[in-house]
């Protein structure tokens, strides 16, 4: 992440890759005021063994495309929603990169599924991430399906 | 792609793939004509060996969601630009996925971003994929710093 | 709708519909989490008898048009505001629709006016139910009068 | 129609219309240079037989909000692309209206889909219009599979 | 105004309508909901001495335009900030007015502007009006001139 | 205007003015290149008879602001599409005023609105431009009559 | 600043003054309610030994445009967020200025950054403060990395 | 500037800073494509004797946010247009920056008024610069009032 205030929106992220037991590791690098640390983590990150790589970050969102510009690894940028312009700079700042520098963006503040396309790209050469993706997405489902049966009797008779 | 008026745009997506030699598919499933044969071919992407899908579609954008919503494959969405709103309602569309069913949404436009990042995607378990974007990553910094050279000549004496 | 916190949007239609004692059916179909579900309730729609769909969502918001895929009954959506963006979002990914699968779009959280369109449309083969809705309106106006004389009599001496 | 600049987006609609043999008036009304003409249209809308009110207009586009004002039959309304701000206006003055007076809303230059949207709320009461647009989304279905296959062939060698 | 829900936003017209000692009138007309009464004081106002209209209205705020289509008098608009779109939607509505047809458009909730531009209207021929409206910008200068020296002493030492 | 390049906008304006027989002056008063000038005309005015300045501007428009910080009288500001954002810009920079200091702003690009609203204005106190813009306003209603007979000719059989 | 209101936002610039030891002076000019004082205070900055003129504005925010029209010193524009339009209207109305009058624009509400900005520029020609600027840059750094440390060992074990 | 297809916009910075005799480099460093080289160069900048440093960049402009995470120096961001979304995207991306690295932020495509700024900045400590700067800005006023007696004579008789 770009900052620690952006530490509510990544804790959604650490709980979905805890859930579907992926390592992972949380650092603050800042695009702007430690841009050396965050272009050597990138540079060094697919030799130190990391597959996806998550940036959250908000207003001028620069990290996500930070990170793309020193590693070939896929990045994935989470808009930060700010105080102003509700998170349509984070957006923009994030998803309108360049040719040759993609940047995987998911929603404002959608630090969740970020860390859900992190596993669904590790899951093409892990099996057991494949199978527990399945079982969560029908699990979503049911529950949605649940849901559904209780509003049904509420409003339908 | 969700119409064939797409393929101006996708054609890029496929230069990328063609170049990096990685085995690809075009198709044209509409999220709103062919629902049907979109869902399926999501449902049955991963026991057919495909490991990334692309979906590219313009105003209410809905190909790539409808299929993430069919499969656990990592989904890349690439929003066209219409001929009204610049193709902020592609993007949006695209982009703002509920929780749950996450899209890799790229720059409006950013076909071949999007075939990049899906190489990116599959390079985590491909070597030579990997060696290769590396080699692409420095060429293409050569080639800017061509660039630079030559506009140093002419401009700064 | 689409989730169970489009709840309270989706309530107002159902206070319009049992003004207008018009029969209703209420339930949660997920264009992306029961794809499945959704498209099979409205590929059936018209043969179980419904006359029109309602589809209320937020985000991305594509359950409209995975409804308006997969039946010709009109469908009206309702698009819904989420945490980000003030509703810009549900509102293009609703109404820009492409040409062949029509989606009627109210206002944002426009829930009452979506049930009340049903009812005009409705209207169209029921005498009783274009009665009710003239005599509503007529109510309506009526209501502003009164307020507009109470108005008048504060201000205008 | 609003004005006789918008006859070209209009026209999309009528070539619908005859399509599905559905019969039709086309107008000019304005909203704010006739509107008692527009007023008294709407008025007599029912009465005259008429089913579904069609409105195209631009920028501030008072017109579908005008009729609907003036009749409980349903209206559509076509934001119709001005020179400036890329129809956004007419967008959001078309579908933002106040709680008891719906606009059934299409999308920017939406004029086929709008006509479509017509002939689904009159299939209501008339079986055969039914069966028409079910035949043509049948075959709109089938148009798409066979540019698919077209591009099949071409690019997936 | 339009809307009961408007008169938070038109006491601050009042109010400057009070300060200047213009005589007002006060109504709640809905361009939807009571479009009758709207064009039948619109038509009738020159002739009932109103010299200027005020109308404010929010969301696809078309007040404005209906007054303006029914006289020939100035007609100001004020759009009222509604709950989602933070009154863009009614900037739009107010503003883009086809030729033919104005609406003097002040800011979102701007209603105090609205009524001193109705002031300055009415200075044209009165000369009194001229005279408060003179003293008052002074005055206004004056305060903040007077803030100025405030924030001078508390921080320029 | 601001600049000569808004002088094809500002010819709408003159030919309304023209057709009116109101009396006009046209000059070219930059709010940032001519701060002096454009605020002394606006200071003197009242004084030399003018009734109300239309100012033209585009980007961050500041020249209607400018003379109504400087003058009692009505100012009404044109916004100007530039290059980029269609307008969006001048149109914010035009009416956000802040409170004590109206400007009447219309449509983007809309110099005959703008004439139309001052020939409004001075009307109040001129009873022949009343009459003449009753006039004016029934042959406009008149056109839209006419074209509407021929589209009913055309289309209606 | 434009208004007593900007106060909040403006405390942020003084205390980075403060912090750098830049003499400087706070004064509310309005650009609309007293821009004769705004345009002196402007024209002989330079001469009264200003450097860098900040100007803090909402809405139509022409302040700094306002004082860069009466000065060749740089002038820095913070647009301020107002009640409407989430700050939008400011940033454009600031950094949308013609050929000729720059305005160097921060963010909204980023009055911290521009005294910062204004300091970086004072550096040119203050081998002390460009001394502060690295050591601050880097204590900046140092507080990221500290935060880095925590965040790293809270959650990577 | 971020890629050769920015020099048409550069050239017009260039052509500015040859007015005034000032010194300069054109350079292309992409924050993305070669982000060592634009680090590098921003890092040594102050040393190697710049004194502003000018970027300009489309899309997710990151050019101006890098160069000013690497030095102290004053950097001025220029927006530049692309394709889609009418450079909003830039402009947000290069205004929008966190506290403690600030960018200085002109118009979208504003490369003159770039060049500009950095002059009024550089004149702080250069009298010369500082009178070239008046003089242009007396001529700049000059030609508009030329343009304004040519439009007098044609306009008002």
């Amino acid at each position: 992440m770009g900052s620690d205030s952006d530490l509510p929106v990544v804790e959604k992220a650490i709980a979905v890759l805890k859930e579907y037991g992926v390592p992972y590791e949380v650092h603050i690098y800042s695009a702007h005021r430690t841009p050396q640390q965050a272009a050597a983590f990138a540079s060094g990150a697919r030799e130190n063994g990391f597959g996806v790589l998550l940036a959250a970050a908000g207003m001028a969102a620069h990290l996500a495309g930070a990170l793309a510009a020193n590693t070939t690894l896929p990045v994935i940028g989470i808009p930060v929603r700010g105080k102003a312009l509700d998170g349509i700079d984070a957006l923009l700042s994030t998803v309108q990169m360049p040719t040759g520098i993609p940047v995987a963006t998911v929603a404002i503040d959608g630090a969740a599924n970020a860390a859900l396309l992190a596993v669904q790209i590790l899951s093409l050469s892990d099996g057991d991430l494949a199978d527990k993706l399945q079982a969560q997405r029908e699990a979503g489902a049911e529950k949605v399906l649940e849901k559904n049966r209780a509003v049904e009797e509420t409003y339908n008779r």
